[in-house]
């Protein structure tokens, strides 16, 4: 199954000259989303993981999915002021100004082995960050899963040492 | 399994009074949520389901689970401007002022069954408003699935020819 041909490319979304890759159309075809799951799986078959942690709100589709295949608890990462119970928060550069993530600070113990999920890698800073607040919280990323790699943003190289593993990339095209 | 015991309480989130219920706890145990979508999932043995539609972001976590396990597509419900194709838009009232949510126009067919996931029904506005985008596209709700209800708000009444099913009841406490 061609994955590359499920993912839709909006032009000028959210704004010009960006090419918007769409994961709409995949999440709607339930055979190539069993696929997806079952690619992201293989790569930990030889490999504890106690959590996947799934990066608002795209990552929480395929994280939840993951997490599930691969009978892993599932933690969320997100925007900041959404998480109810004490947390750990890591800030990060946007082109303009800064964004932040959260984790519950309970959520991951010392020593778990983790693996972090999003639907896409561009620049790789909310990736990173998430890294952060794993290894804040003691644990171990054994492995960074997401559909869509962007080769020519270059985000992929910053978390090499972290196991990347995309299923589909997108040059600029 | 008492899933109950699973969903922690956190007084006074997101502000004084609340008594927030938190579901992370549920999600990081993998044998409840096996529980949980199964329970979900069970509902719908007698019932073809073309479509499952989770509301963001609690939604697409159980919303992805249970249309995996129906063999379903997913669909994401979003709040306004998260979409990058055409779509339609149900405009809902909060306690000051109103809010917003969309579905992609090509993301349901006409005469589709599409079953709606959320993690909690309080009120109800988001779901009601999500009924709403469903059946502008001309398909079927032929259910409404959710982990917690809060009968004490009412969002269930307003919903009952839709066959809410949920999974907890917390009332006032």
């Amino acid at each position: 199954m061609n994955l590359k041909e499920k993912i839709r490319t909006i032009p000028d979304f959210p704004k010009k000259g960006i090419m918007f890759r769409d994961i709409t159309t995949l999440l709607a075809d339930p055979e190539a989303m069993e696929h997806t799951v079952s690619l992201m799986s293989e790569r930990y078959d030889a490999q504890k993981v106690d959590k996947v942690a799934g990066i608002e709100s795209r990552g929480f589709i395929f994280g939840a999915l993951l997490a599930q295949r691969l009978n892993a608890g599932f933690i969320p990462i997100r925007k900041e002021g959404k998480l109810p119970f004490e947390t750990v928060k890591e800030e990060y550069d946007l082109e303009y100004g800064t964004d932040c993530v959260e984790i519950h600070r309970d959520a991951i113990d010392a020593g778990d082995n983790v693996v972090i999920v999003d639907d896409l890698v561009a620049t790789g800073g909310t990736i990173l960050a998430s890294i952060n607040l794993i290894q804040k919280l003691g644990a171990n990323v054994v492995g960074v899963s997401y559909v869509i790699d962007l080769p020519d943003v270059g985000g992929r190289e910053k978390i090499r040492e972290f196991n990347p593993h995309y299923l589909v990339e997108f040059e600029g095209e």
